[in-house]
């Protein structure tokens, strides 16, 4: 599948840009500026040992893919999603991004939408189908390739079908995916990241992550 | 350790102080009505074969004990903490109510203070340590209690002490306790109980709960 991978230069973009390229699915990186996404493109398949990725800005990398991910701070969530509104139309694009107080990454504020996934479906329109994923997953181990990522990823959205195509990306990431049913979970889902921060500060690690437990085996 | 378990007698309440009889601790059961107290804890007594707890009303309760948990629906909190407020002075606080949208139980209203726990802290002022604990923790499996318990209970508050006289009350559950650290974590903490109520009606089960991964072996 061809998956964009939006502001793709920043913490959480190359994992995911690495694990979905060797995983076999088709990977795009975008930046603001074309020239670096070409220039981290092509360090990370310097890392891979082969040219799967190719990078460029973030309105060609929407206009080409079929999925797209938005890895930027969530301080410029609204704003890059106004750029590449017209390219996702049709396309299924995934929410990452937390509100974390900008002074204190240990809060959130959550937007008066609700959430960023939902803020990000008001700013998308009706065409896009939003779906919000991957928000507590570390960075730091989604970039250590060979690592091991123990924990579940919680995938809310209103489509059912949409929903399911980023549970199976998620699982070719070597990552757990959990059904959490429509996007406002994300109102619940977002703010964990601001406690797993806490926990990796209190315990001097950038590993914490989530599991759910008491659900029946699947 | 003498705990007092205020409004004791409905979801929560019986599987703790069950629990916490079994282990040996001292409890009381307080309730609005001290008969009621009295009725919740002879039946508990008799399920145990033994006359471990005591019932009567939540200011006896608070005042007798040297922990004091709340475990009243959210609608009911701060009242019931002013009745109990002068009985707690000196005292450990838990709280474990958590602000659920009364029209949606898989939402949260965070009160203005910033969580259910910090606003405890306001109606009981400084002489009353409040630690967050076992909101996200099910009632279901608490009740049975030959159920073993598959979950991470989050401790916060703002003296470290008290956070660790809770955790060791939270062992003697059977259930793994981690430090969360000041009070505002609850912030954090309260909304994850909406998150697994979703869980549990998209799962039809009452079990789901969270375990941090990624941390540290202790």
């Amino acid at each position: 599948m061809k998956i964009a991978i939006l502001g793709g230069t920043g913490e959480q973009g190359p994992g995911l840009a690495l694990r979905w390229a060797r995983a076999g699915e088709e990977v795009i990186i975008g930046s603001r500026q074309k020239e670096k996404g070409e220039k981290v493109a092509a360090e990370l398949n310097e890392e891979l040992g082969k040219a799967l990725l190719r990078g460029t800005d973030n309105v060609s990398a929407a206009a080409a893919a079929a999925v797209a991910v938005l890895t930027v701070p969530y301080s410029a969530h609204v704003s890059t999603l106004e750029t590449v509104k017209q390219q996702l139309k049709g396309k299924i694009f995934v929410a990452v991004s937390v509100p974390l107080d900008p002074e204190n990454a240990r809060r959130v504020i959550m937007p008066t939408a609700g959430s960023a996934a939902e803020e990000a479906r008001q700013v998308l329109g009706p065409d896009v189908q939003v779906v919000g994923a991957l928000q507590n997953v570390s960075a730091h181990l989604l970039r250590n390739v060979h690592a091991a990522i123990d924990c579940d990823v919680l995938v809310c959205g209103g489509d059912k079908d949409a929903r399911a195509t980023v549970m199976q990306l998620i699982e070719r990431l070597g990552i757990h995916a959990l059904d959490a049913g429509p996007l406002e979970a994300a109102r619940q889902i977002e703010p964990i990241t601001a406690l797993l921060i806490r926990l990796n500060i209190l315990n001097k690690v950038h590993s914490a992550g989530i599991r759910i437990t008491g659900l029946p085996e699947k």
